[in-house]
């Protein structure tokens, strides 16, 4: 038996959709030796965690903390908390996220009810307002930030149309959250979560996620238990919060480090600067593949600035020029799903990956492949 | 807003029940720049990493794999994969994780059959079979190391039982696998779950499991999906096997890598060596420990070598006394659990961690100490 030789993989630029190259900081951070996941130290860096991702979120929510998982796991834990077996769920569906989460939802033992837009598109509140007048649901879920179709999801009238129909208003913002504004105060959202491995630019490993006071009523008032141990909101607030610090589980403490120094980089930057700076970046990146006869799927107005969803030009070959991107140039790009399989890429932008030199160096390798 | 300081923790020395100290090759792995989580090189690594848990937990089973979660995501994996709602489940129960499992049954809709014994006591095979001879149980699960209470679980006589009432044998080696043996195709067992963050010197935050053919069959004629998303098998076989490598979620790339450097790791050192270095030190530490009017809490012959559960000497002040270790020693041990709360430390000398200086300081700092 011979041993794998030592880890080696090739330096790539990665403009997928994600995991975006992660912040050098965040990787020198995650070489820090362990401390116990009781050790007040650690208890002191979480506490820090959870400030910094309330302002990364613009809330006051003190339910707000990093799920032990990645981002899907985030969208577990927000439905598996919330919903309890019978209730309706209206779910907003255009694209592979929002069918995860109606997944999710019948595996739970809910009613699903959707709202579907075509791919590529957004959803309409219009839509919304029609289907909250023929069902009574409990949560209103939509995707902020479909990874999968490349579409900004506008939120602030499906959250007011959630609200006034007493449901509560879950958002998931795995990819938007750091490149684009996400208000969950202002914008009445109750449950959100997103990922690591975007805009935060951090590995994928952690799901932030943040409770409104409405909704932590709602896991409070539940007359069942959590389905799932693992992501019980009403067992890992004593470790989050609170004088006690009960044991939960163990807490991937390497993990929790990266999210910290993720953050930080976040916040020193600023919000609105690091917006303006992937908004520049998408415009770059959109003039160059416009010149190479590349056309956006999602129509202006509606376009995420980190995940750019472009229709490959005619008679171009998918396959063979993303294996050429990522063998010569060490460049890897984000292929379409579904009905978008080999017509369209998914150009990702996000966090310290977003910037000139990666915009400069994918438009030249295409230059030259092409 | 002023933002959170430089992340600078004070290196500890991790005798408690876990997070050990990571090996700092496993620390420096963890620097190593993203690569996609479908990158043919990413395969590789994680084709390497499957055959190496092969060999950690001797077995040939094909669905072998890290769960994208810390060890309690894995103790749901399994019980959430194997059982559906209506199905009798028998737990052994002897210390906190047993009692978990038997919490995780009754949250899938499973049917709660228990064998009980004392914190601190083995469960004995007799127990199983005259549970078996009252209930017809789709799985029997049990610990093989209760990390609660140190006591090690002989596993091949409640495994035959098991297998012989038709029943899938599932057990938690969360604090065992790769510092004592662990033998999944000898001793039949049919799904097994462990952590990183314990014997094999990598941070918490992935959970290697294993399903035997028969675990696999079971999975495969379930009448109802699996309750959740993230943690469903049929799904992630798809990622982890097979051609098509179709995403399921993005796999935690950094813990990956940092699984790799870990078990090549323990098997550079090799499977004896390792489970005979890990006696060793537990010989040495509890010749020490007795001599400071230590006792252990776990009969002779059924104790874990890497987590020593120890009563405390007449007069002793618990608290007192760790809070001197931590702050003074940067030695952080851990507490004893419910009705050991006060009376028990549990010290854990796990994988890189269970080396004779670590032995020594302790030693030394408490004959200090007292």
């Amino acid at each position: 038996m011979t041993l794998p030789g030592q880890l080696n993989p090739t330096p790539r630029i990665l403009l997928g959709p994600g995991p975006s190259n992660a912040h050098p900081r965040v990787l020198r951070a995650m070489g820090t030796p362990l401390i116990g996941h009781l050790d007040p130290e650690f208890i002191g860096i979480m506490e820090d965690v959870k400030s910094m991702l309330q302002q990364v979120f613009r809330t006051q929510n003190s339910l707000t903390f990093p799920v032990s998982a990645t981002g899907s796991a985030g969208m577990e834990a927000v439905l598996t908390n919330l919903l309890e077996p019978g209730d309706d769920a209206l779910i907003c569906v255009n694209g592979v996220f929002g069918n995860r989460m109606a997944d999710i939802v019948e595996r739970l033992g809910a009613t699903l009810h959707r709202v579907d837009a075509p791919w590529g598109e957004m959803i309409e509140p219009t839509q919304v307002e029609e289907a909250l007048a023929k069902c009574k649901p409990k949560v209103v879920a939509i995707v902020h930030a479909e990874t999968s179709t490349g579409v900004l999801q506008p939120l602030e009238k499906v959250g007011q149309l959630a609200t006034n129909a007493g449901a509560l208003f879950l958002v998931d913002a795995v990819t938007s959250l750091g490149g684009t504004d996400v208000r969950v105060d202002d914008w009445g959202i109750d449950a959100i979560y997103s990922g690591t491995q975007k805009c935060l630019s951090a590995p994928p490993g952690l799901a932030p996620v943040s409770f409104s006071e409405h909704a932590v009523e709602k896991i409070r008032s539940r007359k069942t238990k959590v389905q799932s141990w693992y992501l019980d909101t009403t067992m890992l607030i004593n470790y989050w919060s609170g004088e006690k610090r009960a044991y939960h589980h163990t807490a991937p403490i390497t993990s929790v480090y990266a999210l910290y120094e993720a953050l930080r980089i976040v916040l020193e930057e600023g919000l609105e600067n690091r917006f303006e700076r992937h908004l520049r970046n998408h415009e770059l990146l959109k003039n160059g593949l416009e010149e190479l006869g590349f056309k956006f799927l999602v129509r202006e107005g509606y376009r995420l600035p980190m995940l750019n969803s472009v229709v490959l030009p005619e008679g171009f070959d998918d396959a063979e020029i993303r294996k050429i991107l990522l063998e010569k140039y060490n460049i890897e790009v984000g292929a379409g799903l579904g009905e978008f399989a080999g017509k369209v890429w998914r150009i990702g932008l996000m966090g310290y990956g977003s910037n000139e030199n990666h915009v400069n160096c994918l438009l030249s390798a295409l230059r030259q492949v092409l």
